[in-house]
């Protein structure tokens, strides 16, 4: 096998010149006016080395990569009283449907889908000011990724205020369920603030670091979740990460994945990396098509397919 | 860490006192009969080491986990067109929806919930004769435990064929869409046959062996499929091995799984282990409710989740 | 006003110079046959007068205006018990759609979605054989437009049977709820011959005369049904005769009527006329493009909406 | 055939004894605290004699009967380019569903659901103040009733605005499909005080007028809309005027109606009567249990069904 550094970067190369890169996501002018040619990978492994090629350490939207985070951050606040409120099971539709709240009673399939982690940002809200919410959320993100560089873009965070008919649906919706307790201004509020976050691949990859590590973040030593915690929200990540494409980056990366509309994708390998990557055009499940592409080749070049039988 | 064998034997033991053991299935004779108190489990490790437990040579009846088998006779058949005509997503909803066929044109959401295997049936069938489809699972069954004796239970076949209305309904309406090629009685004689497979959990967790092993069995060292199609069907089973439980059953015992109606679970550990268990209680989604347990139970104690980083 | 005499006449040139005629089923080569240029209109008034114009005598294949017979019939042998098992609610969806039984327990919306025709045919086969079914329905046709030349096209009734798997499905489905209680290849035999009755307008016309006029046949003085019941039938017609499309027809016609996929469609002016219009080219909705056309300005010349003031 | 006189006042005594009058709406206090006691019936013939009983000269909240005033309205601003945005086909769901809007692209199925008359009141508003709209709303109701002393409960107005989740969720999820053109706590301003208006069955039944009469106010001699847009508003109360019990509403009255969750209905016996009932208990559908029962018994009693056949 080579080296990790050669495969990082020959993924980098080949990726350049892909000739079918995607369509960029166009809803707000934030993310349409981005080049469709940038392309970025970092990988941290679990004794800390990290590799880069491309634009790994250019900003982009993470979007709903931080639905991960927002989910830990809840989860240690309420704990698993979390699930009376999100279910765990894909949902089998569009990641902004609202279809099956109203079949199952306001309750959101799981919490990766847009009602979710509307349900989830909710919960971090809860008595507080929007604005102390988003800041524990970026305090929780700065700290996991230990970089206080990292920021919230508040021009993408208000165009999608201004533009999120959808997700003011589906919170008006569960609002009608009582499944959201805030008043749906002040959730969505802390939703598209936690949607505009800001970071590198680089950030992004030190930052999931741990759940790749059973619970520690491998920078710090810092315990942020039990391991049986970190293996769960791999699953979560595995079953409900893209949506309705979940099966299929299953099918052809297996390993526990978050996408988001920005075109990063957050994935772990557990116990060997954590890895981000970074292309701004999607596919038409809405994830990153040259993300997803990258991802295959590392896990069949690295063998680190969770359903892969290790070769002695 | 205990051994593999006391763990084994300790968690026969405690599903022997469990009170809550779910529902036995009772659409016919031949499942509703079983007594509940029935629980056997088998784990065979990668260098061959079998452990057993409980009634874990005692045949049942192995119904949707036969879908594991079939989907491998038939891509080794057809190959990847297969994806033509089956989808590889989690369907969000129960084993035997039709809604989804509406509005997807007749293309089962995935290989594993009963329209798609149907398809799946379809195609090992073929131009062939019934008869001699059934024969060929048959054998394929017989190769991978390596084991003449597993033998089709008649009875249960014949019992399927009379009530199971919601098959015929699933394959003519399949059939109306054009994805279903022979007529629906033969497709579903084929069907009926392969689910009325009897299997006991020793039996089952040695067929199971070649997901484990990268594709080759590792009783015989034959291979049966390419690593790289062993590890897509255990992404497979774990997105969709569960129907509308597969979230959670990723979520709380972290293996590639396929449970069936009689009772059964085959697990994969990749590498490590292929596992066996029954107890015919099932729970609301239709998996068996201390086989899952007993799962959850085992992986815990053997840190097999694939979303587990290895501790050294 | 014009004569009716000459209304009709009008009307029929009008529709043989019209330019968009719809698409001809082609489902079955004995519908895909047909000559979209024929068109036929009959008007049968309250006191027996009729009015003929076009191919007004040409037998074409009546399919589900059949519906409404059948309808009258099992009301007539086993009374309002029969909506224990079918509703009486518009749709909402297809002709064919299965989406709603899933969701309602196998009890279709209303009886003239094929759905609930099967069911009612399942109700009218009862305990009999599908030979002596299938007579009863024929001389109740007979007895109704007093005409024992209306026959049944066995080979339209053959192909039905060979390419109706959506029905087979339907009706499977059904069954799975036990809602369909005779074996279904018996209750679909039944159905696809009933669905091959072959009329012309003026026979139809005819034979709908009784929904026209409180219930008693005009042309025999032979009660068929109570006042109230033929109300009912005519609700009944008005809010579900067009599947998806009795909203547009109720809109545009203002006159319960029963569309059928050869292009024939029935429709009643309370106390005025019974009136049949045949066209074999088909709207996006399954309804006689010139048949609709046609009866929308039959109507607004004699306004005989059931919605109009009558104006001194 | 006794007198109207004595029929309307058999049916306002026997409706007193009703055992079982259904349930009044309890979602907010406006509603929930009316005595479920109450029954008002009013009939206003051809003629403009008019007849009384009960507690017809009470006021209630009409809530969603306005959505017939506010088609008519809108019909007459932009005429039939409405129905580029609403569709006019019964729904096959209840009330408030969202579901249909997923699958039509935010098109509601017809007026007369809440997702329809939001659209509506979009239009009404346009580009005027929401204050502007509701006058206008208010003046031609008012107009229509020939009496200036309705009004819009503003108690009932603000409580529906402060709990009415499921309309924004409708409006939101309409918006992001650019079906909704303002504002939408704007164009929902609009609908809530509509749906706010309070009216006794006296004035209801007078506001009807122009649909009993070709669209001339029969108090008034002013022509409303066309005879053709009348019996059209007809037909959409007869296949969509009380949601999920259309059909129903149908089969038994057999008279164009609309419904409100506030216990009142419209109903129309075109050339005949005007008539409106209100009694505040509810069936499953969400129409008032009397006053349904009460029109029935109407309809049987002076053969005013436009399904009957008239009796010389």
């Amino acid at each position: 096998m080579a080296s990790l550094e050669t495969i990082v970067a020959d993924i980098a190369a080949e990726m350049a010149d892909a000739p079918d890169r995607g369509t960029v996501a166009d809803y707000i002018p934030g993310l349409a006016e981005i080049d469709p040619a940038r392309f970025g990978i970092a990988v941290i492994e679990a004794d800390g080395t990290s590799h880069k090629a491309g634009d790994a350490d250019e900003p982009f939207s993470i979007q709903s990569i931080s639905k991960v985070f927002s989910l830990t951050l809840a989860l240690g606040a309420i704990g698993d009283r979390l699930w009376d409120r999100v279910g765990r099971e894909p949902s089998g539709s569009a990641f902004n449907s609202i279809v099956q709240l109203e079949t199952e009673s306001g309750i959101p399939r799981n919490p990766f889908i847009n009602a979710g982690a509307i349900v989830v940002a909710d919960m971090i809200l809860g008595a507080h000011e929007p604005i102390e919410a988003i800041g524990e959320i970026l305090r929780f993100v700065r700290a996991l990724a230990d970089d206080d560089s990292i920021f919230i873009d508040e021009r993408i965070a208000r165009a999608e205020q201004d533009t999120g008919f959808r997700n003011f649906a589906l919170a008006n919706y569960m609002r009608a369920f009582r499944n959201l307790r805030q008043p749906v201004e002040r959730t969505l509020g802390v939703y598209f603030h936690q949607c505009a976050l800001a970071m590198s691949c680089h950030q992004l990859a030190r930052a999931g670091g741990y759940l790749m590590a059973g619970g520690i973040n491998p920078a710090t030593g810092h315990s942020i979740v039990s391991a049986q915690r970190a293996r769960r929200i791999n699953a979560l990540m595995m079953t409900c990460g893209h949506y309705d494409g979940s099966g299929e980056f299953a099918y052809r990366v297996g390993l526990p994945g978050k996408s988001g509309v920005g075109g990063g994708i957050l994935a772990i390998a557990p116990g060997k990396a954590s890895i981000a990557v970074w292309s701004p055009g999607l596919n038409a499940r809405g994830t990153s098509q040259l993300g997803a592409l990258a991802l295959e080749r590392l896990v069949q070049r690295t063998g680190w397919s969770v359903f892969e039988a290790p070769t002695e």
